[in-house]
């Protein structure tokens, strides 16, 4: 298998790009504005197991965002962009897609016609996709605040300053990821990643209608997941104050799986709270793997 | 003076870019999260009246966003964009200016260097440009309200759904603009403009340190036409019974100048209001013009 520099494929609408871009692309909507989506997706063998997940959430996104595309075009896109790739003998990593409302419109007025631009790309598995499913991680709270915004949350769209400034106020590589809650006060999400916490009597994930994004894993986890293992799990707004009472805080991401938190460091870096590892945690992990096996 | 297809001239680093561009561009952190800034600068007789204040609102912007970029190398990409498009007998219009936090990192997080990416590029005057300065315009409510975001608010950075959304509200030519309000309720700004408020004693332009873009136009009427006519104005919050109450609306805009507003619509198109206009207003105009004759 090549593992050659990362991101060095391309596609364009399904035509590979091997040397050089149209110039237009400097007037892309979603260069512009951020008037598109996105979504990573974890190659295994040279499928994509959650394809249908991500192809869901794109086809939301797309109707929130008004960029008429269908799941149809994008799936051939994908398809040709994996065969390219295998191709190259490239069969694991993760494969990006970007969808945005293409060139054109006056100023933010989208063009009459909007013609979509669909951008795959590669690159290889994150460094630390290992300690993330096999240690207990430590995280810590962002001071940046998700701001609530009903018709944009829940969709993965290009504008993400505020992950960016959340996940900017560390460098040291001390934690692996920052808990972003929103102005309302609540605990929202991880950077790049849902969370859930275990309370005395059940698992929580919270809501995502007023900020964050509904990540494919957390939707796997409530869907299959925690119903497999015949654990209840809601989804809710958390306070602080009840994650401070967690008895277990779990993150989880569909490049990287599910992590278990051992440590929850405020953004001073004082230790806010030390987590056991329990044995539901272990008993998802275990489920996940099984039905999952690319996240071993 | 050549009228040709809007925004066929582009450079890139301050580099004229005639045919291709580099592969990079698709992992460009503007496109991919919006990690970046813009700026719309009327060009008149081969300069930019107003430069300075693009520059130093980039500066601000930057600085927020940590994009590492000193004024004095944007003002020399500018300046050879002015001499390329100069080349082309292109003297007045629309520049463009893009800068972002170029191609790396991992994720959100920010490579450890940043090179960022300049893009400039040119296109004609809004259509709607002699209507906006000499006719009393319609605007109406935007249903979209603006999320209170402290850290981003003032900056006219490239996350922009909010106005995209805003503004793909209605399509029909009835309006010339939608006036924003916040998630607190407060008028904040136009789509793709500020706004000034006449109340009994006083002008009022709503701030802007919560939500919406801190407007080239509007400091160059806080800071230099109000005063130049000794007329007061402050900075201030402005509910929707203030404006319902207000003597007078006046939109401004660094390319398209200052509007002053005739009526205004709500978001089901029935009229809430209409706005005489007042000496003051007339006044504003006539000074904005001898001081600055490009917004004739």
């Amino acid at each position: 298998m090549a593992m050659t520099t990362s991101k060095s494929y391309y596609s364009l609408n399904g035509q590979p790009i091997a040397d050089s871009l149209p110039l237009n692309i400097l007037d892309d909507r979603g260069l512009s504005y951020g008037h598109g989506l996105f979504e990573t997706i974890l190659m295994h063998q040279s499928t994509l197991p959650l394809f249908d997940r991500h192809l869901s959430r794109l086809n939301r996104g797309s109707n929130a965002l008004n960029i008429p595309i269908k799941s149809d075009l994008i799936y051939n896109y994908v398809q040709l962009f994996l065969d390219q790739l295998k191709g190259q003998s490239i069969v694991q990593g993760v494969v990006k897609v970007i969808i945005t409302a293409g060139t054109g419109g006056r100023g933010y007025k989208s063009p009459d016609t909007i013609e979509p631009r669909v951008v795959c790309s590669y690159s290889n598995l994150p460094k630390d996709i290992a300690d993330y499913r096999n240690q207990a991680i430590n995280v810590r709270f962002c001071e940046h605040k998700l701001p609530i915004n009903h018709p944009l949350a829940g969709i993965k769209h290009l504008n993400r300053l505020d992950q960016i400034l959340a996940r900017n106020e560390w460098t040291c590589d001390n934690y692996h990821e920052g808990l972003m809650s929103s102005q309302s006060g609540h605990l929202i999400e991880a950077v790049s990643g849902n969370v859930f916490i275990k309370t005395a009597d059940r698992w929580i994930t919270p809501c995502v209608d007023q900020a964050g994004v509904a990540g494919v894993m957390r939707s796997l986890m409530l869907e299959e997941i925690f119903p497999a293992c015949n654990i209840p799990v809601s989804v809710s707004l958390i306070t602080m104050s009840e994650l401070a009472e967690s008895e277990s805080l779990l993150l989880c991401n569909s490049i990287k799986g599910l992590a278990k938190v051992g440590s929850i460091y405020n953004h001073g870096n004082q230790l806010f709270k030390s987590l056991p590892t329990d044995q539901q945690t272990l008993m998802l992990r275990r489920k996940l793997i099984e039905l999952y096996p690319q996240y071993q």
